[in-house]
């Protein structure tokens, strides 16, 4: 094998297919930003188009603008967009509120479909905020419903015949594994329930096709690889066959087939529009909706075979930098089993994230000792991953993380 | 009486405490907005807080924005800011989801505290959002809990020994018939019952003290007499007494008392932190932030006191318009009884709505023949109401509201 050098990291920039899409995002010089799963960067459209709807649309034509800028219909719009990006129909997908939120809607109204089943199965290692709106939806339904914890290897062996859902995240936060995402499925349908699989860490870096899959459900969230903006909305996905039936219990005014007749008795609107509660957030929606356009531009099996073209570069160039210094990975070597980042493992991955920050280097840490590394094939080059890894190097040859500056615990990294 | 004049009109708004605040919303030159109780416009300082935040904050700083630019915070600091609009102390409110959501979470909480009753009270007449929100929850909870209806006049009366919880609105949304906060909270609490009131159509228009009222619960909405724009966050209220006690079962990240541990089991975050769910969408908390400085400029006393006068200008004159036209009042005539808006009743208001609103005077229109015009004393003129008034006299004396196109029905008005 050639050894890979900068030039070679150039030569591969000046190929790459994505390259062009860099442009369309604002991204600080000074910086490499390995944080795009945590909250990607501003698309260089978002400005403009809040500029027009603030001033325009909101300002000028006020209330009118639900329909003369349909607005009421972005909700819809943007879940189709998104829809694109995994595998769905463009029907089946909805922006909405949080991921958490819209997990408890799509748990809750499994649950209702299995009458006769009361456990809902996920893995410990599931992303906390998950395992936390299915601890509260258990504790709501008083005691009815069990939440069973099984290792990752062990989801399909742990579906019986009380399993009413299984509940996963595609791919680990911290490790970024990926699950079997067809083969889980289909245990779960064998076993008689339904599958709802969390797509944070999956869509917009992975080239997934829920649809082929089978899946019945999915949620997944507006701001990581999708590049919403800081707190943008969710959205989830309920395969069509299911959407009749299904009925979520977050019954608000949009969900309703006729909003502004108000009824004073609630009737689901017909299709994925009953998966909505209250009245979308225009200003993040419209955020979302501009960063979604540029995906459009690109193909997904491209982006996936960049991203993992990325994660191996860096996990080559790690193997270097990792002269006894203490650094091991925390994600799978084989590309094909790692969703779109990289992860090491240091006791002390906190001050050293310090340390790569402070170098302009950002990356986020993860608790107790996970250094993650989001690698989003629309804006990073290959020469950003040789930049990072020869930042990380210095760092740990010379030992720069051990000043208490870097270890000096703030709320958020 | 002294007759009223154009020139009363304007006497009265050089003489108003209130007028300048006018200069802080972009407001279209040939509209007069009466429909501020639907989406309040646009405050000026909006598009310059937008564009810095996109720009410097997410686009420069990005992930480090959630502390270097306290996004983290700004759900409580929102929330502050609309605490000291309603009497409440500032860290017993907080900005998060949609109303439809927060009532969810209060109402699903206050059931939780009172195992053994099963009964939530609320009214027919009750926005129906509310109503749809409660179904699904009794819905969810199985035949447990009993959703039970009284008239508006008969709530105090329907307080038994049963009644968990009573959810009503305080101003009703198509009469804006005013609810006795203090008298029926103190009912409920003498029925041993919980206390939440819905604000949506209060806060920002109306001076109300629910801190003085003793009320347990409460929402509402930051996009109506708020001005947060479309789609808004909305906030919840919980009293400090109730505040650890209170357990609501939407429990994602944001509640947790350390979400940044990523801990694999939830636990509640004091206070009323731990009624936050999800990720907060910053642009649009942002825009809310913006216009509730606006508020702080403003005493609520003198805010309702301009909205009764308007209230009561706007029907003396109508008293005028409607000779024969069959226009009546669907408002109380005591301003001490009418939320901040003014509601009449023709069986052909839908048809008068679009006449007026082609005229340039925007309120809506409510099934089955209501029209709505909300008063909004931070930027309405005594001069608008005179002008609006003139303008329906014009449209009911020429029927020119008798158009074919004043007939066609669209989705949202």
């Amino acid at each position: 094998m050639t050894e890979i050098t900068r030039d070679s990291c150039q030569d591969w920039d000046a190929g790459d297919p994505l390259a062009p899409l860099r442009e369309e995002f604002e991204l600080p010089e000074d910086i490499i930003y390995l944080d795009g799963n945590s909250l990607g960067p501003l698309p260089k459209g978002v400005a403009r188009r809040l500029e027009r709807l603030i001033s325009h649309e909101w300002g000028r034509d006020l209330i009118k603008s639900w329909n003369q800028h349909d607005w009421i219909s972005l909700p819809r719009r943007v879940g189709a967009k998104i829809a694109a990006l995994i595998g769905a129909h463009g029907d089946e997908v909805v922006a909405a509120d949080s991921t958490s939120i819209n997990l408890f809607k799509l748990v809750a109204g499994a649950l209702k479909m299995k009458p006769e089943r009361s456990v809902i199965l996920t893995e410990h290692d599931n992303f906390p905020t998950d395992i936390y709106i299915l601890e509260g939806l258990c504790d709501l339904l008083g005691g009815a419903i069990e939440l069973r914890f099984a290792a990752a290897d062990e989801i399909t062996a742990a579906i019986d015949n009380d399993v009413a859902v299984v509940v996963l995240t595609h791919v680990n936060y911290k490790t970024g594994a990926i699950h079997d995402m067809e083969g889980i499925t289909r245990a779960a349908h064998d076993g008689g329930a339904l599958m709802l699989w969390d797509l944070c860490h999956t869509a917009g870096a992975m080239a997934v096709d829920i649809g082929a899959a089978k899946v019945d459900l999915a949620v997944g969230c507006g701001y990581k690889f999708l590049n919403g903006g800081p707190g943008a909305p969710a959205y989830l996905y309920v395969a069509r066959s299911l959407q009749e039936e299904l009925r979520q219990p977050l019954t608000g005014w949009l969900g309703h087939a006729a909003p502004f007749a108000f009824d004073s008795q609630y009737r689901p609107a017909p299709g994925i529009d009953r998966n909505v509660c209250g009245t979308p957030t225009i200003l993040s929606l419209a955020a979302l909706d501009v960063s979604l356009d540029i995906f459009a531009r690109a193909d997904m099996a491209a982006v996936r075979q960049k991203s993992r073209q990325l994660g191996d570069l860096f996990v080559s160039l790690i193997d270097g930098v990792d002269a006894g210094h203490g650094l091991t990975l925390a994600c799978p070597r084989d590309s094909g089993e790692r969703g779109s980042q990289v992860s090491l493992r240091h006791p002390e991955g906190y001050a050293i994230m310090q340390a790569l920050i402070d170098q302009g280097v950002i990356g986020d840490f993860r608790a107790p000792d996970i250094l993650r590394f989001g690698l989003t094939p629309l804006y990073l080059r290959f020469v950003d991953i040789w930049d990072a890894a020869a930042i990380l190097d210095d760092i740990m040859t010379e030992r720069s993380w051990d000043r208490p500056e870097y270890h000096d615990r703030k709320a958020v990294t």
